[in-house]
């Protein structure tokens, strides 16, 4: 990890940079894609799911018996945590679910918003070596809390054309309606445009690679919506100098082990902790099965000292992470300070894994700096709010002169007829 | 108008299709106004402004001296009227503050959100015939409420480089920071990227013709966040036989007058409401100074007689439509089975204008059948909620071994280690 320290603040843009992600062509390549399954339905799918997945499928719905035998394969002690901070997470997005007020804005005019589910959502889980269970359950759980009517997940095959028991076994605890094999843009673009069996949706979730990613860019731009722009994951870390230095070093690993883009940064003002915790890293991740990936995002991550922690506080909102854990004695105090973050950890005995997994906030989050104006996945994400009007007579004899005065300034005349004509009635 | 009696289920698809939009070579004139924005800066906007708004402009930044001319301008009922909306846009919005609340999801481990405003936001209201100053109280009240720091506005001046009054005196008395002279996709560009004189902002609003749009969906891909995709402008009106067409055909009117490619529907029970609204339509047609916009989005509507209320709320519901009326005897109650629209008329004294101006809803709402996946603007849309938590160390005690297990199911084992070495600790 590279460490600066005391940076001026002319440097600062060049610091918060993300590591650079090469896509030329790659919006070509997605777009052929998913023409194909406009144009070719199952057709299309069937044969991208060989070509990309090395799957020859027969259906491409995952059939109810394949989750009873996934609850047989595993563990109990895993069926049992998942249940756990499935629970948590149900509590945590329960509590989001907005109360609104009817609001009579002049007398006789009464507005409100109703917070309505979104019916049909599509989760997408990206294959791999790990099976992302903890995915499927941020997901669908608040999918399933906000009311949603059909909740559709795809995730690639294996080979054999066999989804993972534990993926299987969240869905079915979470509650999702129904899964298909698919994975890739092409699972993208199936829930974009619908086929025979898979179910157009309107919104599109989940995490993925560059391809997945620019296929739900693309389809966002006309047919449905999606969660939001995803990007390589990252963690910053604040750190004053009552901070324990191989927590944060296993902080900061347990982001850089999720791929060789993920970045991590620590902003500390003690000058001990930066260099404890350089060498900490260095003993903690040769410790690690994927210490290579790691390894990497530790190329791209950097040790920042700076002179107090107003500018360790401003340096941190700049860069708006994903994740930001701050080990500070005042941490709470800090806490209050952050503008721009996804998710934040406040205290030594709040590591980002708590969070990832089960202490019931969501780990889908804003990454590449979007918490500037996005939040993470919530329950908002599931609903929308409809805005409902009514007036009585009185209300809009109150109201009328002045939407026709309005409607007259910006010369739509038809806009101030359709009060005329009712003011005018007897 | 085109009317459909008692159509098949099977034809219903085909009924609810927009005005097709063609926009071929659209995105790479857009692309290239964007480019040159980004590399030229203000130099740019000034070759731009002359080159599409015909002004030839000294400064981008509206004068403080405008403002207090244009209040001079501006007649006292319509200076009025624009505070007394102001009043109830607030009012509204205000109301949509959330109440956020800590949640213990296990003992020791307290979850929460906070809402958090957007920090610097960018306004865009398009230039034309008319001034839509009611779309600067619509997008700046909202911004404002939420507590955004810095609000901007770009809007097109005129070829004398002025801006009309009306906008300048409505985004005063909404408080709105700064105001530029910069239409087009050139002030998408600028306020996505910054340039010497715009600050780049993290979200984008308001709407525009095809390439305003286009730049928006340009700029969201990677640099900015986008209030929604726009569309045309489109009403549904609902109508039993207890229904006034005048009231309705004056309803129709209002939306059918925003351009040629908007859309009106009206979907009833009643033969002769269906008749009756179709003859008061051409007659307050002839009426109206923009009649040829309006006739020419009346060739793209429809009215729909159907069998029974049933089958209008499912139709409706297929639709989305931006704006809903509904004119009937038991309003209030099919209006609880809306599940897509985005914004809900209730009753024949609630007309559209109202809500487009003046009772306090927002008019910025989802087109095109986004109202499927999305909410009007609202206060949402100006704030993001960070998730925060604090775990004890007894609450790490508790849930930590089920986060080990989760980790190590989805072999992360820095993740797992994260917590392993907060446990180990004596």
């Amino acid at each position: 990890m590279k460490s600066i320290e005391f940076p001026d603040r002319s440097q600062w843009k060049g610091l918060l940079e993300r590591p650079a992600l090469s896509n030329a062509g790659l919006y070509d390549t997605v777009k052929a894609i998913l023409d194909q399954v406009r144009d070719g339905g199952d057709t299309a799918i069937y044969q991208l799911e060989k070509k990309f997945d090395k799957a020859e499928l027969t259906s491409l719905q995952v059939e109810d018996n394949m989750f009873t035998e996934a609850e047989k394969l595993i563990p109990e002690e895993l069926k049992s945590a998942i249940r756990a901070a499935a629970g948590n997470i149900a509590k945590f997005h329960k509590s989001q679910i907005p109360s609104l007020q009817k609001v009579e804005t002049t007398e006789g005019v009464v507005c409100w918003q109703k917070a309505v589910p979104i019916q049909k959502v599509g989760l997408y889980i990206p294959g791999g070596s790990a099976p992302l269970f903890s995915t499927v359950l941020m997901l669908a759980i608040p999918a399933v809390t906000a009311g949603c009517n059909e909740i559709i997940l795809c995730t690639p095959p294996d080979k054999e054309g066999k989804i993972n028991p534990a993926i299987l076994f969240a869905a079915k605890t979470a509650g999702v309606s129904r899964i298909f094999k698919i994975g890739g843009s092409q699972a993208i673009a199936a829930m974009a445009y619908g086929t025979e069996s898979v179910p157009k949706v309107s919104k599109i979730f989940g995490p993925g690679n560059s391809y997945v990613t620019a296929a739900k860019q693309l389809v966002s731009l006309k047919d449905v919506a999606i969660d939001m722009p995803a990007g390589p994951s990252e963690v910053a870390v604040i750190a004053d100098d009552t901070a324990d230095a191989s927590f944060i070093a296993a902080d900061l690993l347990s982001q850089a082990e999720h791929g060789p883009d993920s970045q991590v940064m620590l902003l500390t003002t003690s000058a001990r902790i930066l260099s404890e915790v350089q060498a900490e890293v260095t003993r903690q991740t040769a410790l690690l099965p994927r210490q290579q990936i790691a390894g990497r995002a530790l190329d791209n991550s950097r040790l920042v000292l700076l002179k107090d922690m107003d500018e360790v506080m401003d340096l941190a909102n700049g860069y708006a992470p994903e994740h930001l854990i701050i080990h500070a004695a005042n941490a709470g105090i800090l806490a209050e300070q952050v503008v721009n973050a996804g998710s934040v950890f406040i205290g030594e005995w709040s590591p980002e894994s708590a969070g990832d997994y089960a202490s019931g906030t969501n780990h889908t989050l804003p990454t590449s700096g979007y918490a500037k104006a996005y939040s993470g996945v919530n329950i908002d994400s599931f609903i929308k709010k409809i805005t409902f009007q009514q007036l009585s007579r009185e209300g809009l004899g109150k109201l009328g002169p002045i939407v026709e005065t309005m409607a007259a300034g910006e010369s739509l005349d038809a806009h101030k007829n359709a009060v005329s004509i009712r003011l005018a009635r007897k």
